[in-house]
């Protein structure tokens, strides 16, 4: 098969003689990949209506555009397009559903670049197809401030970009939460006698980088275990990454790796020409449908430049005026700079009219759907308008003082159950924690293959693919709510993926239990200390501690409310008592007095408290009381919420005039002097905590009332 | 083969026959794996001396120890060990080199327990064969405060724990480090004509947790690459995770996922009672000698518990009363709570008179090698002195003001390379990044299979592994001064490596290029904001971020000097100057005024600055003093260090009564009040950057010479 392509389509490329050599094995790690073969019989791939030199002549404009740009910007990767322009004439023009003049068709095939760095790729194959976003004035803005065009793809710049990628492996995990969250509607809505309405692909482009970064293989390893069969994930396997050529690093068998995590393996030898390789690929992925596919495509980075092509030099540095102009003479590219020849626009922009013409079938359905199914539909069209149900949040219980003491863990899954049924878009799990999350919706069993319509999703050992598969579930825009968890600690594990919810507006519920020494024997590897100050420092990060049964409702309304913020739950293995005034209302304004002088006499000093340690606050204060003391407590659970608060509100709860202060978290004091001062003191822990049980570690360390105490009668001295 | 070990070794269980099941694979994934054969003749494994009756008895005595341990704290994991007690009998009895009596002993065999939440198991281990770390008292002491048995292991609180585990996956990683140790200094020392002075095999356990993590592929990834040949992974198959079977989340094909990673893969199909098979599968490994193993293991979790075996339930709760009177039954244990037969002592405790000959060996060979070898020892034995040489720091250059501004990136690899010759323990390397990173040691070629004599070290593009193979390199204890790189953004994911090294007392260097939006280009993905934060509230990590060649080198000196703390040093992209009075010695101090008031004055105002943005503070100083005003400016590379200082000396810096003050620093905000009180002022960046040139984003971010001024200005009106 490869032989006869070769004969049927020579590049049009001087450095043949050298590519060729360049694109076989070196390291002899492809002794157990299959070959792509001539597409099977069932399977159906579009062929290509234009002549081998038009597939030529459009996959070069591909080339050109990110040659341009990134001259013009001094900035970027032109290596990755040059190498990988054939998979993008292929997947654009021939492969995927997607509507130029709407990006956001439902019905539309996702893809992920999550090789970020080659954006000059995606934004080329948006312009040549038609969409709005980039126009040749964007391209040529490429990495400039306010452009459309930014160094990386960003969902939130880019009408048509899914998922923000950049930072190396994420872009694969958020591609396995795309196909779950197609695979998740698919089964749920699908019905055997209509058209489907949840019908898609998820496709993914991903690099050596990518596939090196274990977060990668955590998140192939459950799409593996899942069979996500509408995954095709194609690997640029360029064999040049910044420090070299792969063979310096990089020698395992991916090929083989991958068919252990449970995909269908393809290889197409020589992806820098073989356009009819890349076909027969995707149409077998396509027609294994119990297992995610992955189409190893060897490439040549900078495919067509004479003096830089496979050599890192090409990978994150403009080519230049003069290698430019070789690589133009090299390519037969006639073209000024940012010239499209025009029938390269007719060939890709009949996408515009191919894609309205899928969205209308797709309306059809829906139509034909909601005619035999109207119950089923109402239940898609609420879910998919994004909107939470009305009322939703008076499924949140409340809570009275004399209420059971109960760790803040067991609220949450009180909250999670009782939200559960009243938002059908809630999906999520914990990475093997369950037991101790305590985040199973008893109303749903496993997401698994053979069950994909269930919510619970179970993520084993895997905390940072977990985010960043909950990430590519809220990405995929059809109202899924996806929520996640492990122990607080093992954010650690998952910090990039946590920073991408924030950054991409991707409004994941992190559920963090077991949120401090209370957690007790496990000892100083598992207990946080600076992770709270950690997440309060990240931007657009909504970082919770609760205390007690309302503050927890309190924070779940929060985080479902935020549907473009990602909120992260700080939660207690400890029971806590339900203290007097904590309220939803006051986790909305972030801080708020629980306990507050009589008759609105001036305090004396403030307490502050947050999560499990609110208790000692008040109690510290009914003892300061006793002594004739004028005492607030302030529960703190949120401080971006309080931040956002009026100056007179931030004022009304921390007069400036009163500078007596004193926080207590079993946690770092890093950040507390923004709320305590210079002269305030923290009662809390600051060094790494130890192996023992929660009451003796609190009494160790000094998180007590006596010292909150204590620490007030310090401040009083001042 | 197993047959026949099953006619030979029948277990003393009653449950076997629903055992034998349990441990047969359940999901079709056993198909690739290579079985456990008759040792080859070139292996030599120390046959066994005892009956198998004796052998039994001394593999349940590790059982009990962990189950009586366990039920006395009321917290832990008893699964692990009881699976897992015949790997420890024939390493501890037959396999590994070591001196209970001193754990220090050089050349002695590492272990590593990844699966760390089984630390009862190394326990017992330790207790059993004579540690002096390890007596009963301390057993029986197990999780409480201040004893010597925590929750997991640690190495700075027990003697002969090599590393700290518990976060799953790091341990793994931990050994490739050890092992990559091992054969750099057995290249670089050992000679053909003498015994060898460095000789030791790394062993680990690890579990189906560790398995699921990406960090684990990625460091084996590495020691597969590197053909680790001295590393052997035992694998605790015994498919049960915290959430149940590992049917629901974790089907992939382990055994050939390593064979692809590069390994030499055995499967020892029933490691509860198999000894002879991990007898067989151990002498295997030692014979492969280019390629680290994996043994897969299959075990039952809790062997021996008729009721809780092979589920979840004994994972991580005491078996009880009950369930332990009915093990003692099941297994034939007619001993008490922590009673441990005094011929199992003798077996185990031979251990002792066999560590200490081993020693002796070891010192007699040492010995010879210093009679031919005399330079050679005396290298060898200056570096495991673990001394650093004398006079080590002049080796770093000094800089004036009048010397060409350059990024600190570019001085760090001057900083590399002054130290590289006269630190002949620094090795290392970066994640991909090392022409961005400017890590290379000119003077070293690339540790490689084939090379490993050689220091720097290509991580490729797994940043978490690297930093946890780096603890695993300096908790050698052998004077290998290890450090590691990447752009700061992605020490996201490696943040639990990185706290594994600071509490651990792993003291590796963290060198991280292009610390702020000065990036420019790559855009948000790639530009910190809440690092410098995060881990300034990390316990026990020194964050240094340095302005010029003068703190940069003061940031190395540091740097290298702790020995047990790890160092972030955070170094710009972009060019800066080398500022008056900029010093070694001021780095050391934290924080120090670089320019004060004339004649000493008390100060209007105080600008505080770090790193690049140093040099906006000094030129808002210049302004402001235009204008008549009073201007210190203080560096402040350190806060870790500032807050070691004296108080007098504090306050020295920051006088309590100048509380008009500004801090610029092109990051967030978050901390900063701690310098600045609640009516300072920031100058910096609170939300997510952008892509564009670094001149733009500073511009448009507002992190300005006159935004400073400004600020300055408003707070002298207060």
């Amino acid at each position: 098969m490869q032989t006869m392509l070769k004969q049927r389509c020579q590049p049009a490329v001087g450095k043949q003689a050298k590519a060729v050599p360049a694109v076989a094995p070196k390291v002899g790690r492809a002794r157990n990949v299959v070959v792509a073969q001539a597409a099977p019989a069932a399977a159906k791939v579009a062929a290509p209506t234009i002549s081998r030199d038009e597939v030529e002549k459009c996959i070069n404009a591909i080339r050109f555009l990110a040659i341009d740009a990134i001259n013009k910007s001094k900035s970027g990767h032109p290596g990755m397009p040059m190498g990988c322009a054939p998979m993008g004439y292929v997947l654009w023009n021939e492969v995927m559903k997607y509507n130029p003049k709407n990006p956001d068709f439902f019905n539309r095939d996702r893809f992920v670049l999550s090789a970020g760095h080659g954006s000059m790729f995606q934004y080329a194959m948006m312009h040549l197809t038609g969409y709005d976003s980039v126009p040749m004035d964007q391209i040529k803005q490429f990495r400039q401030w306010g452009s459309l065009t930014p160094g990386h793809p960003e969902n939130f710049v880019t009408p048509g970009v899914e998922v923000t990628t950049g930072p190396l492996g994420q872009g694969i995990c958020n591609a396995v939460g795309l196909a779950l969250a197609e695979a998740h509607l698919a089964a749920r809505f699908n019905k055997p006698d209509v058209k489907p309405i949840v019908d898609h692909y998820t496709y993914c482009i991903l690099g050596d980088g990518c596939m090196m970064e274990g977060i990668s293989n955590e998140a192939c390893s459950l799409a593996g275990h899942w069979g996500l069969g509408k995954l095709i994930a194609l690997y640029d396997d360029n064999k040049i990454s910044i420090d070299g050529h792969t063979d310096i690093s990089f020698t395992e068998d991916v090929a083989k790796r991958y068919e252990a995590l449970g995909w269908h393996v393809i290889h197409v030898i020589n992806g820098n020409t073989d356009v009819d390789g890349l076909r027969a690929a995707i149409a077998q992925a396509k027609a294994v449908k119990d297992k995610p596919t992955l189409i190893k495509v060897s490439t040549l980075i900078g495919y067509g430049s004479p003096n830089k092509a496979d050599s890192h030099d090409v990978h994150g540095a403009p080519l230049g005026p003069d290698e430019t102009a070789a690589t133009r003479k090299n390519l037969h590219w006639p073209y000024g700079e940012f010239e499209v020849p025009q029938d390269v626009y007719d060939v890709f922009r009949s996408a515009i009219k191919r894609g309205a013409d899928e969205e209308a079938n797709w309306h059809k359905a829906c139509a034909e759907y909601k005619a035999k199914y109207p119950k089923e539909w109402a239940e898609f069209e609420a879910l998919t308008s994004r909107k939470l149900p009305e009322n939703w949040e008076k499924a949140l219980p409340s809570f009275k003082p004399e209420d059971k003491p109960l760790a803040t863990r067991q609220h949450s899954q009180t909250m999670i159950n009782a939200l559960a049924p009243v938002l059908p878009g809630m999906i999520g799990g914990s990475a093997d924690l369950a037991p101790s999350n305590l985040t199973l919706m008893k109303i749903s069993g496993d997401f698994q293959k053979g069950s994909y319509a269930e919510r619970n999703v179970r993520f084993g050992v895997r905390e940072h693919a977990m985010g960043a598969i909950c990430n590519g579930i809220a990405l995929h825009k059809s109202g899924l709510i996806p929520y996640c968890a492990t122990f607080y600690i093992f954010t650690d594990y998952m910090r990039n993926a946590m920073r991408m919810s924030a950054l991409s507006e991707a409004g994941v519920v992190y559920v963090m239990t077991h949120d401090s020494i209370g957690l007790g024997e496990d000892g100083p590897t598992h207990q946080p200390i600076e992770h709270l100050a950690s997440f309060r420092a990240m931007p657009d990060m909504l970082m919770i501690r609760p205390a007690g049964g309302n503050e927890t409702a309190g924070a779940y309304k929060v985080a479902i409310a935020n549907r473009k913020r990602p909120t992260t739950i700080a939660l207690s293995r400890q029971n806590m008592p339900n203290i007097p005034n904590c309220s939803v209302e006051g986790v909305a304004k972030g801080a708020y007095v629980i306990h507050d002088t009589k008759a609105g006499a001036k305090p004396d000093v403030i307490l502050m408290g947050t999560g499990s340690e609110l208790e000692l606050a008040t109690a510290a204060a009914a003892i300061l009381e006793k002594e004739g003391k004028n005492v607030r407590v302030v529960s703190f659970p949120c401080w971006e919420l309080f931040e956002e608060q009026s100056p007179e509100y931030k004022l009304s709860v921390l007069p400036a005039d009163v500078t007596a202060r004193v926080s207590v978290e079993a946690a770092t004091s890093f950040g507390w002097a923004k709320y305590i001062g210079l002269t305030g003191k923290h009662v809390g822990i600051d060094t790494f905590g130890a192996s023992a049980p929660a009451n003796i570690l609190y009494e160790k360390f000094g998180i007590t009332v006596n010292h909150v105490v204590e620490a007030a009668k310090a401040q009083l001295k001042h």
